[in-house]
């Protein structure tokens, strides 16, 4: 089993990576070769099996031709330009969202053995006027780029699948929360911001007031529900391989009061409230109302509380932060 | 007003032209020049104002460059590869319907005046598990690569919109009946082939039952409803530019009886019944129950009986068949 993790540098892309270390099986299969790519090489992971890193830009054609042959089993294609970026650079979001999947689902074609994709879209694809909760049939109607490159990359698994050239399968991801590192330029960053700074004694900024009510998934749950993901059996899907990933829909004042909850009352004192116009527009577009019914009966779960969100924090990230 | 017809050699953009003429103006203001361009130089139309034909490949970008200007108004973009040949080809489908179009809209970005762009999409983006009636805020839901193209040409048609690129609209044609010309391999063929051979003395075969339901436009209100298209204020769309364009729904024996009330008894005793397996499994498949109904607020409008499909059909086309 030789599984490759594009994106492979980011904080999904690592523990994903780690987990795999862990468990050393997938699809009950003994790992042999675990490769990380992302644009930069990132860093390794200890464990039994061989894992390279390599530099890797999915624009490059040639470049995925080295790094995806038949003996690639499993892929998880995570690399994006972020929700921020794709709205700022048009440009930068369709080479790497649009083009850059295309380039994948090519070379997986080429190769010519229908390898396990895992992609990993978002709720940024849907927006607009559709009914509440957001339901498997629900239009994506995306209202920014990011949305809409990630819905044509649903589009595109599901084709690319159908021919038989992937066996693939895309989740959209909840909000990550909390999630480790620093602040990026999606305009969902403060999410975790408000509790990842409080709870290491640094200042965060709220943009949104806090009823603003959105879906979120830890980051170890959605590490779970992706490695499930590429367990489930092809016929399971049906006709659409692209499922919401369950969440939970919570306000920004739920999820401080869990910060309270686990660290006390100091955290909060941290958070200044500072409204801005270009985050809110963003954010207001997206939708917090789902019922992610088949991706349930799949076996995908979500967090039980944002306690969980909370403490999975403190256990797997604070120290490294 | 100027306006470019791409795919102006097929039936509906040689009627849209025809139309065109005969009204003279679009969104208040006198038409100047109309452009009819396809992949040979289409037939031109008597017109008052000027009509240019040529030949452009829309996987040309160049041929784009000199076809779309600053001066051109309005765009209709009918060009595709159809089903059957997207989904034999999967490469053609794609460099037509996907790259195709993108070329058209980024021509359309860099001539920067943000023309009107009214996009043919087709009934063939839904399909699989999703519940009767389909919906404005259904999921397309593709079982083709045509459907799965068509539904990344609605996604891009509204990104590029939202974005000031262009102001974009975009419409799912139902099946056009009774449609001109000749039997061809389409599996639904047969849907225009039961009435148009019989109404002209030849006998067509009908391969399924005459219970079969599916859903119907007639050319002449298809063009109709793609003029209004074009003269809808962009922000009665809303958050989504792309809808189900309004047909009926009927049964083969609802066709052949509004035939019979047109024509009298004898066409009908022309149409063999073969039941065919193969066109069988494949219309089958296809979705009849549609609730268009932000497109009905729009003022687009179906045939009120098949009766005036049959109409329609001698007064515009017999003649020339």
């Amino acid at each position: 089993m030789n599984i490759l993790i594009i994106g492979g540098g980011g904080f999904i892309g690592q523990k994903l990576a780690r987990q795999l270390a862990q468990q050393g099986r997938l699809r009950g299969q003994t790992i042999d070769r675990l490769t990380l790519a992302d644009l930069a090489a990132p860093a390794t992971v200890a464990a039994s099996f061989v894992v390279d890193t390599c530099a890797c830009n999915i624009t490059d054609r040639p470049s995925l031709d080295a790094l995806i042959t038949p003996e690639t089993d499993v892929i998880f294609l995570l690399a994006a330009v972020v929700s921020s970026h794709a709205e700022a650079d048009f440009d930068a979001g369709m080479q790497v969202n649009l083009f850059g999947v295309l380039n994948v689902l090519d070379r997986c074609r080429a190769a010519g053995h229908a390898p396990v994709v895992v992609f990993t879209s978002s709720l940024a694809v849907f927006g607009g006027e559709v009914p509440d909760p957001i339901r498997d049939w629900t239009i994506p109607n995306p209202q920014t780029s990011y949305g809409t490159q990630k819905a044509m990359g649903e589009l595109l698994i599901n084709d690319y699948s159908r021919r038989g050239m992937i066996d693939g399968r895309g989740f959209r991801l909840p909000t990550i929360a909390v999630r480790p590192g620093k602040p990026n330029r999606a305009a969902s960053s403060f999410m975790s911001s408000i509790i990842r700074e409080p709870l290491n004694g640094q200042e965060a900024v709220c943009p949104v007031a806090d009823d603003y009510l959105h879906y979120y998934l830890s980051p170890r749950r959605c590490v779970d529900n992706l490695l499930l993901g590429a367990e489930i059996e092809a016929e399971a899907f049906g006709s659409n391989r692209c499922l919401t990933m369950p969440g939970q829909t919570l306000s920004i004042r739920q999820m401080i009061d869990a910060m309270t909850e686990v660290a006390g009352p100091e955290p909060e004192k941290l958070i200044r409230w500072e409204p801005q116009d270009e985050i809110q527009k963003i954010v207001s577009g997206w939708r917090f109302d789902y019922d992610p019914a088949k991706a349930v009966e799949l076996g995908l779960t979500a967090d039980q509380s944002f306690v969980e969100n909370v403490r999975y924090y403190i256990e797997d990230d604070q120290t490294a932060a």
